[in-house]
């Protein structure tokens, strides 16, 4: 089943830690750490192997890949040893990459991402090929009359107004090239419903939203240990500080309101009230391509006694979203394969903020996603779990 | 369903904290912050209701329980107020408890832990009495071949040795009243073949060891985070710093090693591995009840980068514990009344170190818990969860 | 040398434990800890004895004394048992405060704080009074031509525009009366041209701004370890978390941004550049009295190598701060006694944002308190150290 | 003035860093950062320049130095560029390199020492040689009664005896070569009276002992903090987590012993008290030469309300270690220029256990090494700071 990787914003660092990584899996460089899908639990013969993957993407800036994941390198976020050792295979990755389509009106662009979408399936006599988003935080979107209706949809496209964020513009391209489509970020993407009427069309699967690779995978483990222990949590308040490009842009007021929002929900949802404090975002540019993440939470045992927990969490998001990119498109390819459509909300498991939030338990998000993979791996008519 | 809860160490923290509590429960001048069995998931008629429970048990010192209420108070983890409304009712339990048997051989001990068992019961008209285990943890104990078997058992106890530690004498004492046995210390209680035969001869269930509070409830959801998401775990080290009465016995070398092993145990089962470093128990008389826990794990993720996070626990182990002996007294004694015996496996939610150990994850065991429950509710011939 | 200590906001945490605690040392009840000038380096004849104190104060808000006294037992900040033992003499003290005046022009009101000054040093035969201002933080104040001259302030004050902001509307009539004053908190307070010109006319000294109560005391020698090291502070990044009316207060974004400025300062002014990241302040309710702050510092060393350090902060701000009050009081009474006029800069310790700044090491910032109390106890005609 | 720097355990990390680093800043390839003699108050005409040192010393291993720099450089300690860059030169430094004398009398090593440092001042032409022991640290010293006599100390090394700890032997090497001796680590060294006595004879000057590299450099200015503002710290504990070859050593108990005792010092002489808790060193391999460092302070403000400090320092011993070597080395060859004999107590700022302890507080230990550091340029008779 050879399966393409599309990725959006493929010249970034996730990009670039999930192409070298790809590259390395199939080299076997390296280890499948931090691959959730290489789990004994989870790994078989529906998803695609590592070999059989083939990348591509768009991307706004046009940076030699080599030279990004050098600059990973110095950074101490990829090994140098393997950028070295990768160099033929990234001057591959690198001759499939595109720039972003500018000018013109929203459709003119979405047609130029099917054809880029089209050609790079042809070409490599592909399977499918998953579309995945991994650009900037946007800012929330302009609400439009034209995301409630597919019809009324494609005829503002046309038109000379910037309709759709560039985020649901390329999921609208996806699906319309018979695309799935995955949101890694907390950008509109394909929740609208004019383009969930497109997915169901198509009959295609997508899954969203947000990835979870720090303060909130934490949260969403300690907030259920809290609801389990009947604790009152009273306060939690967190500070990230994160610098690269994505620090730069949650330093934007708008962009940060998006992600924040995102990274409270699961308490609320988990302990069912909303306990005070806030989380913050916060550019420090020297951090670079590692995030430090502080969190206070102060809860009620029995009697009242007052009690409090704080942790430190200094990740690097790059490593640690890059295998989860991986795992989303083999998941979502296999999800596809079996004729899955719409919402994909056993993954929830990925997500900050997911498609349908069935839950916002790690653990159940876990057995979710378990009994999705064994319905893929034993396959079947329709390929739902059973 | 009237039911007593004897308690050994009945004048400690823990157990006068849970003693304040169930009265102040049952006098509806508390909520039930940090009691599991009264969670929406959980509670239900075939629990002993807070207004059936009689407190009573033994202790070695005989400080009177409103001194050491009182005490409590003072450092910070009782409201003052509750216990001045509760004297009466604290008088009422001082007069139900019973100096710790002491002299004479260990059978003849054990005789009189019966006989003082047997009046509560009585005296109260009670349809059951669980017995606690809340004393200090004792050093590991001396092998002795009268362990293996029961018959051996009753005669050795009826000699001048000390043949069994004071725990494992209670859990002898208590199955032999009839009675069923919960082990909250790491303490050899009931772990013993002779004792299991006991338990199994009389028909009675036990639960245990080690009530999981603080930095070990942390760790339950913590590595199966890092297990779930594929994440290497290179180094977890933890110190905890604790005053009072638990804090100094810590400091002794032999108990210290018992609680440690235990803490540290839900790391390679969960992780299926064990990682560096060390577990540390340091006693710092000035931070009283309280109870500060450092936790450092460092960690690789994709591709081998490497990265941390720490956290800090400041809680009140005698908040953070009572609640739990008062559910696992609540739940024990249901299993009993539904007829089930031998170690309660589906209990291991409450404990470091729980009996026949079926996961040390915090969700699943959660699932075991509820699953318990459910069927416990539910009645049925043998009670048994189906 | 009978001093009157007049406390602006004096129904505030800060201004109701700096009275407790001074009754409470007057009466013996209690000890020094966290009063600098009792340490034996500092204590002598020349500054007045607990005995000799007598509070006053003004506020906007009337809530009795013995209420916000006992509402601080409830929190933990004051001990209950002092409370209740002083009860009578906070009675008395609660006979000496007055409702801040309000109506009419600014120099009405001004007018009537001159009035409750003189009565209270007539009414107790006091030599002096300080006046403290401890009231919650103002918004940066609005600049007027004629706080830089103090002809025409006197003539604008007459009008009906509210030129001065309160805390040096009172600076302006502490001096009118002949009293030294201290500005506890940012707030502009003598920090003007007119009102510098006004206390050297008068001959009073003033000793402000901003009491260096937690995270900045931290960062005051924090900071000079780096810079006496050579080492490269690359960020430095705070979140401070508090409830109570301050906190309440500073989530005011104007009040916010002068604290916030005060407590960048002392990074540049130690380490000679300005490293990235910045001071946050949120307001958490729960949290009470009590603020929490966390810090983390990344650094270079050696050849580059990056390091870093990260620290919290679990501080009772009203307990920090309470007995600098009384430090600031009888220090600047010494002074005044001495003969000193004008800005008190060698009291720049006590200060995140001192007048004239000479200093942001607290080492230094010390040995300059040294010196000036030194020459305060071996007297001489103008006081001065030498 | 041309200088020699021999040390002893000259393939350590410590001393691989410090080679490393002279190199580079001979070179111009990097900047003094770390280094305290090139701060603008300290540096001058009498402190020998970087192109003036000379490196060689002695291991008991004999790995290659460059591959020990290459290693550093894998492990994040050292720039990679700068290990390359530099090969010439370490291939010139590890000429100068000998193996530890080993075999006969305890009078054969040391004499076979003094060949060796008085070749390496002879073939480079060095004003003089200071010796700096980096090795790894010690069990306490047994007691000798030779240990108090310089006659009997002679007599008793040619003897079969181990008479001196190997630190204590190379320091009577030194002194018997005419070079001044600094201990960097907490071994005995120069500290018995035979030695003193021998540098006294011999007109030298010697430092030590145990630089303060990481948690003591913060204790020692937290500690001052906390006296200056009359806080009553309670308790005061901590855990030091390190890989590396110190950290395999610390895990000795008796090495340990001796370096716990060396990092609680600091607070009993600082704060008039010895407050509750322990320092604790662990190993752990995997942190490598990096150190995490966890400290919980607990202390009482105002009327004894208690509060809580803490912080993490995680540091590289190595990169913090290595330009202090380079300034004691430069500080101690200039105070020898100068005439210097005896210990250098003004060097107490680089020490955790400084000869002769005239004060912990980091500020007043850099008030003490300015001083000398002023006497020193400004040259003189006898060099001494006046």
């Amino acid at each position: 089943m050879r399966t393409g990787i599309w990725l959006m914003g493929a010249r970034g660092s996730v990009a670039t830690t999930s192409i070298v990584g790809a590259l390395a899996l199939r080299a076997g460089l390296t280890g499948p750490t931090g691959c959730v899908t290489e789990l004994p639990e989870l790994r078989g013969p529906a998803l695609p192997a590592f070999a059989d993957l083939v990348l591509g993407g768009h991307d706004v800036v046009a940076t030699p890949l080599i030279k990004r994941a050098e600059a990973l390198a110095t950074a101490g976020v990829l090994p140098g040893r393997l950028v070295d050792a990768l160099a033929g295979e990234l001057a591959e990755v690198e001759r499939a990459l595109r720039p972003a389509p500018a000018g013109g009106t929203q459709a003119d662009r979405a047609g130029a991402v099917e054809r880029d979408l089209t050609d790079f399936r042809d070409r490599h006599g592909l399977d499918r090929v998953v579309v995945v988003n991994v650009c900037a935080t946007e800012p929330a979107a302009v609400p439009h009359p034209a995301h409630a209706d597919l019809v009324a949809l494609r005829a503002a496209l046309a038109g000379p107004d910037e309709v759709l964020p560039p985020s649901s513009l390329y999921a609208y391209a996806a699906f319309t090239a018979g695309c799935p489509y995955v949101d890694f970020t907390p950008s509109t993407g394909a929740r609208l419903p004019a383009l969930a009427a497109l997915a169901a069309e198509r009959g295609l699967p997508y899954a969203g939203h947000d990835g979870k690779t720090g303060e909130t995978l934490v949260k969403s483990v300690l907030a259920p240990m809290f609801a389990m222990r009947h604790l009152a949590v009273r306060s939690w308040s967190g500070v990230n500080l994160l610098g690269g490009g994505d620090g730069a842009n949650l330093a934007d007021p708008a962009a940060n309101a998006a992600k924040v929002a995102s990274k409270q929900r699961v308490l609320g949802e988990t302990l069912g009230y909303v306990p005070q404090g806030d989380t913050r975002i916060d550019h420090v540019e020297e951090l670079g391509d590692f995030k430090t993440a502080w969190d206070l939470v102060t809860f009620a045992g029995f009697l009242g006694t007052g009690m409090r927990m704080e942790f430190t969490w200094h990740g690097c998001d790059s490593a640690l979203a890059a295998p989860l990119v991986l795992d989303l498109a083999r998941l979502t390819a296999a999800a596809h394969a079996a004729g899955r459509r719409g919402p994909l909300r056993e993954l929830a498991f990925f997500f900050k903020d997911p498609l349908d939030a069935p839950t916002h338990s790690l653990a159940e998000q876990w057995a979710l996603l378990r009994d999705l993979v064994a319905g893929l791996h034993r396959g079947g008519a329709d390929g739902q779990p059973r």
